[in-house]
């Protein structure tokens, strides 16, 4: 008789935020990027994915549902992260032959996130991770994050960020092959548990050039990306592992405010160019220059991807002077009702920033407050029953 | 009896609009620059300064009134070009002893703009070029619009760019006393005469940063700096003077939107960033980008200043295609009134930009219509009479 067994296991998985930007690839291909980057793994209580792999001879075809909706799944991207944890499965496969052939089961992948979607917040990551971590699982490879980063690499680069917790470098590597193109730990979250995160959501706007096309027209184009790559960031890499190393708050937001708006100004220089912050942006970034001048030394640093969203970080102690002031701008916009913002102190904003607290008013539609985290969970809430139906 | 004649001289000098910008000084007191920079000079038909310069022994002390309002000349930069212009007039007055010692006596100066100041239209650039034309024809000084350019050059850089009509290069220099930093002609108006612009002047706002601070820090602390001017801009200045001597519009056009973005790019760049370009703004370059893409090549540039306010660069057969879709868009706003406006046929915008087109029409107040013109024009027109009285 044929096993019928649904074989699963389950996943959460982290979105990370950039401090140093991953933008260009110099195999596009592999997803190789042109520079190493380094991200903070954000809470999952705030923003996650999950995912319930699972495989059976009952499935007619591979399938992914993300929030209930069918995915294609043919793209090269799936298919390089399908194929190479299949592939991996066969190796254990054939070196003990008493383990069941999954490797050979049709899979049924479920993903749900606990935000939504459209916001642009980071969530192929999340879900690249998520996937590649939920079928390793369900096939028990006992390879390492490092070596499943590299497999979530090929999926959506800065996937591979979100296989660790806390503090998260991708190394670009330098082999034609990707091989040493993966993640690493800097710190785990227990190191600097104290970073809190603000990220203003800005009013749905349609994106100017996605992130996969973009970086390729700066790469082709901008007569400044060169510098950026070759001499700007490998040394704020180094400075900004230190940084996380020695817990140096001013050092972390002095990089991470350059280097967003380093990577914005190669957007800028590409032909055409390409916007991705708007006036609401520039106005959360004179708040937190105004935030930062009051207090007489860098208590917020802000960052922004591939979208007008920003994303403000800062240690717990200073909440009252960073996520205070927005609150005192924001305070009747969505995300301050959960235990987290309810607590928060509202505070003045400085005078000097009145229009661009208007301007913060008029574009960001809500507030989400989360902190540093841990990397992928395993859990046993599963998105598919024992029979493999999706559970609603 | 001593001589009390009121010594006269009055003339007009035109804006410019620079296509590769200048930004970043390496002697801020001599008002050098880390790089060379091109413009093309603006109709003194839409925009100019008048200035009538008048000295006499009826004076007590120099002054200067612009647009009816007394003007500090007390500044450095102000007092650099009087005492040059003066000590140019004393070397002509020694060597021929039967001139007048005009340079003895205090000077008066009426300056008027025929446009808003506020508009943040590079006044300053022609307000520098008419003082300093207007002094050197009431001294009957011999100097060339070279040298002279020089002198303009130490009262506002971009000055110097307004002592010739056409296409205007302000060579660097490399001399550390400025000997060799000045404007010279690339070609004139009339070799190109069917250059138009159109000016898109932003709603009031207050500007983030003046530029003569702004650039300074630009110098300081932008990591993407040194590759613009010691790579980017030598090259982009051989390949513009080659695309105006050989009238080819879209090699300047590609050329003066890349620099326009180069330059914004390092603004972002810099610690804190600096932001000139805003929403409208931003679409500005979208509706221009549509409108190239439309026609199959590039009918039409735009390129920023440190400000809000775009100007668009096209040829006159190209009127319809590109001043056209902007009247489609904003023929509701003032300027379209007089007979250069009259005249444009208003053409629908592509559809791709209705965003973008909402914008504008949010954010733009008004429009100039103009073309390429001619360098200081001396005139009978006197802004003080006889007497010494300033001329309501």
């Amino acid at each position: 008789m044929a096993d019928t067994t649904v074989y699963r296991s389950s996943t959460f998985a982290p979105v990370n935020i950039a401090v140093i930007k991953y933008w260009g690839k110099r195999d596009p291909k592999l997803n190789l990027p042109t520079n190493s980057s380094l991200s903070v793994t954000l809470s999952q209580s705030d923003l996650r994915t999950h995912t319930t792999a699972s495989c059976s001879s009952l499935y007619e075809t591979d399938t992914l549902l993300l929030n209930d909706s069918p995915q294609d799944i043919s793209g090269a991207r799936t298919q390089a992260c399908l194929s190479s944890l299949r592939s991996l499965r066969r190796s254990l496969e054939s070196s003990d032959p008493s383990l069941p052939a999954l490797s050979t089961l049709p899979l049924k992948i479920v993903s749900r996130n606990n935000f939504p979607t459209a916001a642009g917040l980071a969530s192929s990551a999340a879900g690249f991770a998520a996937l590649v971590r939920s079928i390793a699982d369900l096939y028990r490879l006992p390879t390492s994050p490092m070596d499943l980063s590299k497999i979530a690499r090929q999926g959506s680069g800065s996937a591979c960020r979100s296989l660790f917790g806390g503090y998260v470098a991708w190394e670009m590597g330098s082999a034609d092959d990707g091989s040493d193109s993966l993640a690493v730990e800097v710190a785990p979250a227990s190191h600097w548990p104290d970073m809190r995160a603000l990220i203003l959501v800005a009013s749905a706007e349609k994106k100017d050039v996605s992130s996969t096309a973009g970086m390729q027209q700066t790469v082709a184009t901008s007569t400044l990306f060169k510098e950026r790559v070759e001499m700007v960031v490998p040394q704020r890499m180094s400075e900004m592992r230190r940084a996380v190393e020695e817990k140096d708050f001013e050092t972390f937001a002095s990089l991470t405010m350059r280097d967003s708006n380093g990577f914005h100004a190669c957007c800028l220089d590409t032909e055409p160019p390409i916007f991705y912050m708007n006036d609401a942006s520039r106005a959360a970034v004179r708040v937190v220059d105004a935030v930062n001048d009051k207090a007489g030394r860098k208590v917020a640093a802000y960052t922004f991807d591939a979208g007008p969203n920003a994303v403000v970080y800062y240690l717990e102690k200073d909440e009252e002077a960073v996520a205070g002031v927005f609150k005192g701008i924001l305070g009747d916009k969505e995300g301050w009702e959960g235990e987290k913002g309810k607590g928060v102190q509202e505070m003045e904003a400085p005078k000097e920033v009145e229009i661009a607290a208007a301007k913060l008013k008029m574009g960001i539609s809500r507030v989400i407050l989360t902190g540093v985290g841990e990397g992928p969970i395993k859990t046993d809430e599963m998105l598919i029953d024992e029979k493999g139906e999706t559970v609603v």
